[in-house]
Order: C-alpha cells, then sequence, then structure tokens
C-alpha cells in the first residue's frame, strides 16, 4: 500500500499490528476515526491508554481490576468460599455472562503444557492452593478447557488440595477439545450446573 | 458481555464504536494490547491523537497531506498536468499501490447521487474545474466506480471541462456495479494503460 501521508500510514501500520487486522481493515478502521469529532479520537487514545496504565490483577484471583481487589472479590453478596478455577481473564468475563455463577474465581493465567514450556511454576498454581489452604474454601470448581493439558493441570491440582475441599468440574457439555470461550452462555451455565466431582470424571476417561 | 473491570470495559467499548468490529473481537484487540508493553500501547493511542489532529487535506487535490500540499502535488517528478479524478482517499491509495501512474489526482468525495442527497455542490467540483482552466491541464483521467452514479459525474464534469482537455476514463476491466477500491492492482494497472476517450465509452453504453 502506498500512502501520500506519513500521519495515515504509522496509524494504518498501529493497527495492522493488532491480531486479525489486516492493511485493508486497519486502512478501513482509520479512515473511520479520520471522519470522526476531534474529541471522540482523543477519548479513544486516551481509554486505551488509561486501560493499559491503570489495570490492575487482583492480588486474590488474578482477574483483571480496577483496585488491588476486583469487584468479584470485594462482592460481599458473592459466595467467598467457592472458588471456580479459570486459564483466562475471557473465561471470566464468560462465565459471568451466564449470571449463573456467584462465587468467585482463580485466574490461572492457562495450563499445564510441557511441550509450550508451560510447567505449575508459570502459573498462578501457589496462589491457588495457599489460598483455598487459608481461606478455608469448600469447594474448588475447575472450568478449564476440555484439553489434555486441562486434565493434566486439574490432576497436578487435585493432588495438592487440602482432603476435605470438595473439587469437581463443570460438565463437558463442550467437545472435548473445544475452547471454553466459544461455548455460548446456555452451555457454559449448564456446565456449571451438572458439575461433577473430579475422581468420578477421571476416572471415567 | 459483564466485566469485573471499568477500565477493560470502556476500552472494548470503544474498540466495539468502530465499523465491523464486534464486542468479541473488540475484547480479542484489548486484551491483546494489555500485553503490550505500557509505552506501545501510548504510541498507538498517541499515533491516532495525532493522525485525527494533525492530518491536513491538500488545497489543491484534496488528498490526504501532511502539509497544505500533499506530497504527489509536491513532487515535480510527476506529470502535474495530468489529472486521475477519484471518488475517495482509498481510491488514490489503490491507484498508488499499482506504481503505473505518473499523475496527480482530483478527490471528488463521492460522485453525484440525488437519492443519497449528494448533488455537485457537495463535491470538489468546482476546484476541479478551476484547477483544469487555470492549469492548462493536458489530461482528466476519470477513475470512478462504473455505476450509473458514476458516469453520470463523469458526464456533468466533462461538459464543463475545456474543450481542448482531453478526457479518459480508465478502462472497464472492473464488473460493471464493482467497486474501485477493491480491485487487484493488475486489473488496475490494466484499467490505466487501457483507458478511452470518454465521448466513445459514453456512445458504446
Ligand atoms: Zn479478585
Ligand atoms: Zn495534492
Amino acid at each position: 500500500m502506498q500512502f501520500s501521508s506519513s500521519l495515515l500510514e504509522n496509524a494504518v501500520n498501529e493497527f495492522a499490528k493488532l491480531p486479525g487486522i489486516g492493511k485493508k481493515t486497519a486502512l478501513r478502521l482509520v479512515l473511520h476515526l479520520l471522519k470522526q469529532d476531534s474529541e471522540d479520537v482523543e477519548h479513544f487514545s486516551e481509554t486505551m491508554s488509561r486501560m493499559r496504565n491503570e489495570i490492575k490483577f487482583c492480588q486474590r484471583c488474578h482477574n483483571v481490576a480496577d483496585a488491588d481487589i476486583c469487584s468479584i472479590c470485594a462482592n460481599s453478596l458473592r459466595k467467598q468460599e467457592m472458588i471456580c478455577v479459570v486459564e483466562n481473564i475471557r473465561d471470566v468475563i464468560a462465565l459471568e455472562s451466564t449470571q449463573q455463577f456467584s462465587g468467585t474465581y482463580h485466574v490461572l493465567g492457562g495450563v499445564i503444557s510441557p511441550l509450550d514450556g508451560v510447567g505449575p511454576n508459570q502459573l498462578n498454581i501457589d496462589t491457588l492452593i495457599h489460598r483455598v489452604q487459608k481461606e478455608g474454601t469448600s469447594e474448588v470448581i475447575f472450568a478449564l478447557s476440555p484439553t489434555i493439558q486441562g486434565d493434566t493441570t486439574i490432576y497436578y491440582i487435585q493432588k495438592k488440595l487440602p482432603a476435605e475441599t470438595k473439587v469437581t468440574t463443570i460438565a463437558r457439555g463442550i467437545a472435548f477439545g473445544g475452547e471454553l470461550e466459544y461455548a455460548d452462555e446456555m452451555t457454559l451455565a449448564r456446565s456449571l450446573q451438572n458439575r461433577l466431582p473430579v475422581d468420578s470424571y477421571v476416572s471415567s476417561r
């Protein structure tokens, strides 16, 4: 693509760095911004900068937060003794959108995957174990993607949890190998309702 | 979608205002920015603000420019006596990307379309007529989308141009009703090479 304005070219190149955004799409987005009021573009830019600079990660559950503790952990109406373990922030958003879960979360940051160089130490596993021990958590619900890596992670963590903690996984309404975040809200909601003890799940495989 | 951070939610909503970007895509883009260095996100934001605040429109051809006159008009190696008339900035970028045209441009800002409320006065037609008269332009090449509105626009402008000006249109390698900006570079390059006098083109319809 040839540009007669470096201001335009730079803006297109910045958008084209984003995942899934090609040069033609980037140009379309930039020309859209060019047509907006100056204040609106300023607001767009400031919102992105603020998001990156001011966002925090909850010290308890590692979810994104506007303060040291996220709004879910800070909500006394939620069942603080129930923890749903997920891989990433997107999964929290997907599960929250079902409006079926009233406990808290713990964001691992991924799953154990030796081939990708991801071991237990790269994930927020230690903080989960300590949290369950310290808080006397009554139930840990695993909502990980139904893959070999997800199962490995469940097995690894389960062995480290106190024996008295109830450990379940969401029902596998999702096809094996599927990705949690793309499941529809109904499937996710049902999977939560029909959650199983991990023991029965692992032995059935 | 339910968010536990208003900083994240605001950023997603800003991206989702862009054309063709849904909530899920917006979330993917924002989470990508969240993973980047703070300086990189700052640079992204500043580039968009600068683009919107500092970009100019060429006083001669109405193309986007970094100065009062665009880099194409300011380039003495280009044939200043040859004007390619296009609808919008995207068309300039598409034609420049063929690297086959060494003249200048004139951006109309659209085509005459009474049903959409676009008459000659809403377009940069007067400045084109004055420019051709003042500069003694030798050739005006129309590179408008091959639609009824494009043809109407060519016909309207042609009548107002000095009789001695050669007036051509790019060859219609593009299907009637197609959009110029989506044509591949080869088709666009050939269309320019095989351009026709407007008289022969209009009578053949
Ligand atoms: Zn939290
Ligand atoms: Zn110019």
